[in-house]
Protein backbone atom coordinates (compact mmCIF):
# COMPACT_ATOMS: atom_id res chain seq x y z
CA UNK A 1 0.00 0.00 0.00
CA UNK A 2 3.07 2.40 0.47
CA UNK A 3 3.33 2.13 -3.76
CA UNK A 4 -0.31 2.89 -3.60
CA UNK A 5 -0.27 6.22 -1.08
CA UNK A 6 2.90 7.88 -2.96
CA UNK A 7 1.00 7.37 -6.63
CA UNK A 8 -1.99 9.30 -4.63
CA UNK A 9 0.20 11.85 -3.15
CA UNK A 10 2.15 12.73 -6.09
CA UNK A 11 -1.14 13.32 -8.41
CA UNK A 12 -1.60 15.98 -9.64
CA UNK A 13 -5.41 16.06 -9.94
CA UNK A 14 -8.15 13.68 -8.06
CA UNK A 15 -11.62 13.20 -7.89
CA UNK A 16 -13.84 14.32 -5.02
CA UNK A 17 -17.19 12.34 -4.99
CA UNK A 18 -19.74 13.40 -2.33
CA UNK A 19 -23.37 12.38 -1.87
CA UNK A 20 -25.93 14.74 -1.75
CA UNK A 21 -28.50 14.91 0.82
CA UNK A 22 -30.84 13.92 -2.28
CA UNK A 23 -29.26 10.64 -2.15
CA UNK A 24 -27.70 11.41 -5.38
CA UNK A 25 -23.52 11.01 -6.16
CA UNK A 26 -21.95 14.01 -6.79
CA UNK A 27 -18.50 14.48 -8.64
CA UNK A 28 -15.91 16.98 -9.13
CA UNK A 29 -12.01 16.92 -10.11
CA UNK A 30 -9.70 18.43 -7.14
CA UNK A 31 -6.25 19.58 -6.29
CA UNK A 32 -5.50 18.20 -2.66
CA UNK A 33 -2.38 17.54 -0.44
CA UNK A 34 -1.45 13.70 1.43
CA UNK A 35 -0.94 15.18 4.69
CA UNK A 36 -0.83 11.97 6.85
CA UNK A 37 -3.60 10.36 6.61
CA UNK A 38 -5.32 13.54 5.82
CA UNK A 39 -6.33 14.55 2.53
CA UNK A 40 -6.99 18.57 2.43
CA UNK A 41 -8.48 20.30 -0.81
CA UNK A 42 -9.49 23.76 -1.46
CA UNK A 43 -12.77 25.30 -2.32
CA UNK A 44 -10.99 27.61 -5.05
CA UNK A 45 -14.02 29.49 -6.34
CA UNK A 46 -15.87 32.55 -4.56
CA UNK A 47 -16.89 31.45 -0.92
CA UNK A 48 -20.75 32.09 -2.24
CA UNK A 49 -20.72 30.05 -5.45
CA UNK A 50 -23.54 27.63 -6.03
CA UNK A 51 -20.96 25.16 -7.23
CA UNK A 52 -18.96 25.31 -3.68
CA UNK A 53 -21.82 25.38 -1.69
CA UNK A 54 -23.24 22.27 -3.52
CA UNK A 55 -19.97 20.00 -2.47
CA UNK A 56 -20.02 21.52 1.24
CA UNK A 57 -23.54 21.38 1.49
CA UNK A 58 -22.99 17.86 0.46
CA UNK A 59 -20.32 16.94 2.88
CA UNK A 60 -22.37 18.52 6.12
CA UNK A 61 -25.35 16.41 4.94
CA UNK A 62 -22.79 12.99 4.18
CA UNK A 63 -19.26 13.05 5.61
CA UNK A 64 -18.33 10.38 4.06
CA UNK A 65 -16.56 10.97 0.97
CA UNK A 66 -14.09 9.55 -1.09
CA UNK A 67 -11.25 10.18 -3.92
CA UNK A 68 -10.12 8.60 -6.92
CA UNK A 69 -6.07 8.86 -8.92
CA UNK A 70 -6.27 6.96 -11.90
CA UNK A 71 -4.18 6.42 -14.45
CA UNK A 72 -5.22 5.85 -18.11
CA UNK A 73 -3.19 4.79 -21.13
CA UNK A 74 -4.01 2.51 -24.39
CA UNK A 75 -1.52 0.19 -23.20
CA UNK A 76 -3.92 -1.19 -21.01
CA UNK A 77 -1.59 -3.94 -18.83
CA UNK A 78 -0.28 -0.31 -17.63
CA UNK A 79 -3.21 1.06 -16.09
CA UNK A 80 -3.74 1.70 -12.37
CA UNK A 81 -5.80 3.85 -9.42
CA UNK A 82 -5.90 4.26 -6.14
CA UNK A 83 -8.64 4.98 -3.90
CA UNK A 84 -9.01 6.34 -0.59
CA UNK A 85 -12.21 7.06 1.01
CA UNK A 86 -12.88 8.78 4.68
CA UNK A 87 -14.55 11.32 6.85
CA UNK A 88 -14.74 14.84 5.80
CA UNK A 89 -15.14 18.42 7.72
CA UNK A 90 -15.09 21.52 6.26
CA UNK A 91 -12.94 24.12 7.60
CA UNK A 92 -13.96 27.21 7.31
CA UNK A 93 -11.14 29.55 9.32
CA UNK A 94 -8.40 29.55 12.28
CA UNK A 95 -5.09 27.70 12.24
CA UNK A 96 -5.96 24.14 10.73
CA UNK A 97 -7.37 25.83 7.36
CA UNK A 98 -4.11 27.57 7.18
CA UNK A 99 -2.01 25.03 7.76
CA UNK A 100 -3.41 23.09 4.83
CA UNK A 101 -3.40 26.27 2.49
CA UNK A 102 0.74 25.87 3.23
CA UNK A 103 0.49 22.27 2.32
CA UNK A 104 -1.69 22.89 -0.83
CA UNK A 105 1.02 25.84 -2.10
CA UNK A 106 4.05 24.03 -0.93
CA UNK A 107 2.26 21.16 -3.82
CA UNK A 108 0.87 23.55 -6.21
CA UNK A 109 3.01 26.94 -7.24
CA UNK A 110 -0.30 28.30 -8.60
CA UNK A 111 -1.51 28.36 -4.61
CA UNK A 112 1.37 30.33 -3.86
CA UNK A 113 0.52 33.01 -6.48
CA UNK A 114 -3.02 33.21 -5.31
CA UNK A 115 -3.90 31.93 -2.22
CA UNK A 116 -7.69 29.95 -2.27
CA UNK A 117 -10.44 31.99 -0.52
CA UNK A 118 -12.90 29.38 0.56
CA UNK A 119 -13.15 26.80 2.90
CA UNK A 120 -11.11 23.82 3.44
CA UNK A 121 -12.06 20.57 3.03
CA UNK A 122 -10.26 17.95 5.18
CA UNK A 123 -10.82 14.39 5.01
CA UNK A 124 -9.57 11.58 7.61
CA UNK A 125 -8.96 8.39 4.98
CA UNK A 126 -10.11 4.79 6.82
CA UNK A 127 -9.32 3.34 3.97
CA UNK A 128 -6.99 2.41 0.71
CA UNK A 129 -7.73 0.71 -2.25
CA UNK A 130 -5.94 0.23 -5.46
CA UNK A 131 -5.59 -2.02 -8.65
CA UNK A 132 -2.77 -1.96 -10.84
CA UNK B 1 -23.19 22.17 -24.42
CA UNK B 2 -21.84 20.70 -27.81
CA UNK B 3 -18.80 21.45 -26.78
CA UNK B 4 -18.86 19.77 -23.84
CA UNK B 5 -20.45 16.42 -24.69
CA UNK B 6 -17.82 16.27 -27.33
CA UNK B 7 -14.75 16.35 -25.23
CA UNK B 8 -17.19 13.56 -23.05
CA UNK B 9 -17.45 11.42 -25.92
CA UNK B 10 -13.84 11.98 -27.09
CA UNK B 11 -12.25 11.12 -23.43
CA UNK B 12 -10.78 7.53 -23.53
CA UNK B 13 -11.58 7.21 -19.64
CA UNK B 14 -14.06 8.64 -17.30
CA UNK B 15 -14.78 8.14 -13.70
CA UNK B 16 -17.56 6.82 -12.35
CA UNK B 17 -19.43 7.55 -9.09
CA UNK B 18 -21.86 5.24 -7.29
CA UNK B 19 -23.68 5.32 -4.20
CA UNK B 20 -23.83 1.78 -1.72
CA UNK B 21 -26.60 0.51 -0.08
CA UNK B 22 -25.22 2.15 3.33
CA UNK B 23 -25.24 5.40 1.64
CA UNK B 24 -21.08 5.96 1.05
CA UNK B 25 -19.69 7.27 -1.98
CA UNK B 26 -18.01 4.42 -4.61
CA UNK B 27 -15.61 5.83 -7.08
CA UNK B 28 -13.93 3.62 -9.75
CA UNK B 29 -11.98 5.02 -13.41
CA UNK B 30 -13.84 3.08 -16.31
CA UNK B 31 -13.82 3.21 -20.29
CA UNK B 32 -17.15 4.32 -21.75
CA UNK B 33 -18.95 5.13 -24.95
CA UNK B 34 -21.45 7.71 -25.30
CA UNK B 35 -24.67 6.79 -27.77
CA UNK B 36 -27.34 9.66 -27.80
CA UNK B 37 -27.99 10.55 -24.22
CA UNK B 38 -26.86 6.71 -23.13
CA UNK B 39 -23.44 6.12 -21.42
CA UNK B 40 -22.34 2.39 -21.76
CA UNK B 41 -19.52 0.51 -19.74
CA UNK B 42 -18.83 -3.13 -19.14
CA UNK B 43 -17.35 -4.72 -16.16
CA UNK B 44 -14.04 -6.02 -17.46
CA UNK B 45 -13.46 -8.18 -14.82
CA UNK B 46 -14.91 -11.90 -14.01
CA UNK B 47 -18.40 -11.46 -13.70
CA UNK B 48 -17.93 -12.83 -9.78
CA UNK B 49 -15.15 -10.86 -8.68
CA UNK B 50 -15.92 -8.63 -5.71
CA UNK B 51 -15.12 -5.47 -7.28
CA UNK B 52 -17.77 -5.69 -9.86
CA UNK B 53 -20.24 -6.89 -7.89
CA UNK B 54 -20.05 -4.72 -5.44
CA UNK B 55 -20.51 -1.60 -8.53
CA UNK B 56 -23.60 -3.75 -9.71
CA UNK B 57 -24.86 -3.91 -6.18
CA UNK B 58 -24.91 -0.29 -5.71
CA UNK B 59 -26.48 0.56 -8.68
CA UNK B 60 -29.31 -1.99 -7.82
CA UNK B 61 -29.49 0.12 -4.71
CA UNK B 62 -29.17 3.32 -5.88
CA UNK B 63 -29.70 3.52 -9.79
CA UNK B 64 -28.45 7.27 -9.74
CA UNK B 65 -24.72 7.67 -11.20
CA UNK B 66 -22.10 10.23 -12.29
CA UNK B 67 -19.43 10.18 -14.82
CA UNK B 68 -16.78 12.73 -14.84
CA UNK B 69 -14.48 13.41 -17.21
CA UNK B 70 -11.80 15.98 -16.55
CA UNK B 71 -8.48 17.59 -17.87
CA UNK B 72 -5.59 18.76 -15.88
CA UNK B 73 -2.43 20.45 -16.73
CA UNK B 74 -0.02 22.96 -15.29
CA UNK B 75 -1.48 25.96 -17.44
CA UNK B 76 -4.70 26.46 -14.74
CA UNK B 77 -6.47 28.45 -17.28
CA UNK B 78 -6.90 25.42 -19.53
CA UNK B 79 -8.30 23.26 -17.15
CA UNK B 80 -11.98 21.96 -17.96
CA UNK B 81 -14.60 18.93 -16.76
CA UNK B 82 -17.48 17.67 -18.24
CA UNK B 83 -20.15 15.53 -15.90
CA UNK B 84 -22.95 13.63 -16.64
CA UNK B 85 -25.53 12.67 -14.38
CA UNK B 86 -28.13 9.77 -15.09
CA UNK B 87 -30.06 6.52 -13.84
CA UNK B 88 -27.96 3.38 -14.30
CA UNK B 89 -29.55 0.11 -15.04
CA UNK B 90 -27.76 -3.30 -15.33
CA UNK B 91 -27.81 -5.05 -18.78
CA UNK B 92 -26.93 -8.82 -17.85
CA UNK B 93 -27.55 -10.13 -21.43
CA UNK B 94 -29.45 -10.29 -24.99
CA UNK B 95 -29.25 -7.40 -27.80
CA UNK B 96 -29.05 -4.48 -25.93
CA UNK B 97 -25.90 -5.80 -23.91
CA UNK B 98 -24.44 -7.22 -27.63
CA UNK B 99 -25.21 -3.69 -29.13
CA UNK B 100 -23.23 -1.49 -26.18
CA UNK B 101 -19.99 -4.02 -26.64
CA UNK B 102 -20.09 -3.63 -30.23
CA UNK B 103 -20.11 0.64 -29.77
CA UNK B 104 -16.98 0.01 -26.72
CA UNK B 105 -15.49 -2.25 -29.50
CA UNK B 106 -15.86 0.49 -31.79
CA UNK B 107 -14.07 2.81 -29.79
CA UNK B 108 -11.41 0.72 -28.08
CA UNK B 109 -9.29 -1.63 -30.25
CA UNK B 110 -8.59 -3.29 -27.04
CA UNK B 111 -12.02 -4.66 -26.75
CA UNK B 112 -11.76 -6.10 -30.66
CA UNK B 113 -9.32 -8.62 -29.13
CA UNK B 114 -10.96 -9.50 -25.77
CA UNK B 115 -15.05 -8.79 -25.55
CA UNK B 116 -15.75 -7.68 -22.13
CA UNK B 117 -17.23 -11.16 -20.24
CA UNK B 118 -19.61 -9.16 -17.40
CA UNK B 119 -22.58 -7.23 -18.07
CA UNK B 120 -22.62 -3.52 -18.68
CA UNK B 121 -23.90 -0.97 -17.32
CA UNK B 122 -26.28 1.59 -19.32
CA UNK B 123 -27.00 5.00 -17.90
CA UNK B 124 -29.23 7.68 -19.31
CA UNK B 125 -28.00 10.94 -18.75
CA UNK B 126 -30.48 13.49 -17.27
CA UNK B 127 -28.00 16.05 -16.48
CA UNK B 128 -25.07 18.00 -18.31
CA UNK B 129 -22.67 20.32 -16.49
CA UNK B 130 -19.56 21.73 -17.45
CA UNK B 131 -16.89 23.89 -16.61
CA UNK B 132 -13.80 25.65 -17.68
Amino acid sequence: MDDARSRFADARVARLATVAADGRPHLVPCTFVLDDDVVHTAIDAKPKSTLALRRLDNIRAHPQVSFLVDHYEEDWSALWWVRADGTAHVVEDGPERERALDLLAAKYPQYRATRPPGAVISVTIERWRSWG
